[in-house]
């Protein structure tokens, strides 16, 4: 079988909660050619449950992510069920064993990845969509004088409380199915995983999206009922539900201050990101509100807030899912790397 | 015993899904004395869960709902454990066998018990927080010409399909856990019912609420975690799960125009409403938001959009949580009788 991505071995790696994920792998995927002297590197994250596939989407001849120019990296999260992941890792720390990971350790491997293996110094821009963008501030605020250009789009550089909260009702949903066994499961907790799907529903979109029926008229679906189960259950599904806890609990604790960096103080870590930075929530994303990137721009020394006009939630930001709010992040992204 | 609340009988009530409610019970409870003209009647439904003692918080002597004043009828949600519901309806019609009932129902019950019982032909106010929302924009529309005025707030007179989504994702968290028993549950789901509150916990206060942290700073919890379970699952876990299902139902079919009245013409539903109404929307409610509160009253003869300023959301509205909305409802409501 020829796989569509590459393996970096971390050996064992030290997290920053005190375990040790020993034989750490990060999986990637590559696209364009890194030039001799460089200096044409992006980096791209992946969102949460999102695999790097799914990401391809921003990436295209003719785009700002033009694989012609630009040597990209996208670096599965660990968690994701390509890097080390509870649904791959091997005894005993396997399943609901996984230990817990931060969006730190997360960055601080890809970092690994960019530099041990490729030699690479210097990065021209990173960017991702949520928890891409988290990992993207993330980039920002651990290695301040490594990069040029962010753009975390409808994501946050701290995990809000509201946000946190969302996240809970998820959690909840899914682990109240008995057939999940506190992550013993022999069987795919159906109930469960179809739960955390229809409790998703409601904040992956906008009021005024499912008002002016856009899953119907835009995206296909037959009915609401249909939208349910085909869109967000059939997303939810296929996934483990172990692998979807893990980037759960990395996302809740996301914080770029959580480190001996900043020791906390997310004010200074957000001071220290030297990048020129386009911050860009989506106007009606339900979890990653534009006050909470306000907030971020006004204590970043080289920051626009770019809010990305559209009804389509947090969906504003991806994968692909409304053309035209992937030609308004293009633009933007365009923009940026021609500054 | 003695109940703080009496029981109308409605004898066999034919409802809108076509099942008979045999031997139908409508608890309600009067506060103040009905003039011998008649004249100084409010009525004020319960809302999703809600029972008369909930609705209390709005009424007082110096306040809108004043007792020394109007007489004022609370009466109970079908479903909501003390009108006929799941939890106390009697073989065959009992649990998860209890029929559907619509708004719709719940109002022609009411609107039997005021002129059935008491004789009453014209109500100076109707008014209601979110599920008693939806009643009072029944009332409006069912009987426009019975009524001066009416005050729906932090609701609708349409479960929105983003609503409808919402609703999906705490009835799907209840009802994933295997102790539900497809509504034939011997003990107390309680892994599904706090699941269930945590989903709601997201949606009932607004994003900039948690960001103030007001649970811990107004509300006087401990910590997020103890808002979580001291609030929201200490609120889910005593209510009957068929019952909290029921209303449910009641709320996502919630359409003033899905009657022979008005055959799913909502905008002509919204015109027939002749009471002139202060329609109170809560400025963050993410469950009702003010753009649906603005259709509503476009569309209506004789009505007012007036938000409530509040960072509160949906709670902006009750249970008499926040003292400020408390107070800015209640001075609305005055400023409307005065009318």
């Amino acid at each position: 079988m020829s796989l569509d991505y590459q393996i970096f071995d971390l050996g064992d790696v030290q997290l920053q909660r005190g375990a040790t994920l020993r034989d750490c792998k990060l999986a990637y995927k590559t696209f364009g050619t890194l030039s001799p002297k460089k200096d044409n590197v992006i980096v791209y994250p992946t969102w949460y449950s999102g695999q790097h596939y799914d990401n391809e989407w921003l990436i295209g001849e003719g785009m700002a992510l033009d694989p012609s120019k630009y040597f990209i990296i996208i670096p599965n999260m660990l968690g994701n069920g390509l890097s080390s992941s509870p649904s791959n890792n091997p005894e005993p720390y396997n399943g609901p064993k996984f230990p817990l990971v931060t969006a730190c350790d997360n960055v601080r491997a890809q970092h690994k990845l960019v530099t041990e293996k490729f030699g690479i110094e210097h990065i021209r821009l990173v960017t991702g969509w949520s928890m891409g963008a988290l990992q993207t501030f993330h980039w920002g605020a651990l290695y301040p004088d490594m990069m040029d250009l962010i753009a975390p789009f409808c994501g946050s550089a701290k995990c809000s409380r509201h946000n946190y909260v969302f996240l809970e009702g998820v959690k909840a949903a899914l682990t109240a199915d008995a057939a999940w066994k506190e992550g013993w499961y022999t069987d795919k907790p159906q109930r469960g995983l179809r739960a955390a799907a229809r409790v998703y529903a409601g904040w992956g979109f906008s009021q005024t999206f499912y008002r002016q029926k856009l899953d119907l008229e835009r995206m296909g679906y037959s009915s609401l009922e249909d939208f349910l189960v085909g869109f967000w259950e059939g997303f939810f599904l296929p996934k483990d539900p172990n692998n979807l806890l893990t980037m759960l609990w990395t996302w809740q604790n996301g914080d770029i201050s959580d480190n001996e960096l900043y020791n906390g103080d997310f004010q200074a870590a957000l001071a220290a990101i030297k990048a020129k930075a386009y911050v860009m929530p989506g106007q009606t994303d339900l979890y990653f509100p534009v006050d909470d990137s306000e907030f971020e721009v006004a204590n970043m020394p080289n920051a626009s807030l770019i809010p990305v006009p559209s009804v389509w939630g947090h969906f504003a930001g991806g994968p692909g899912t409304n053309p035209d709010d992937v030609k308004f992040l293009d633009d933007k992204l365009k923009e940026l790397l021609a500054s």
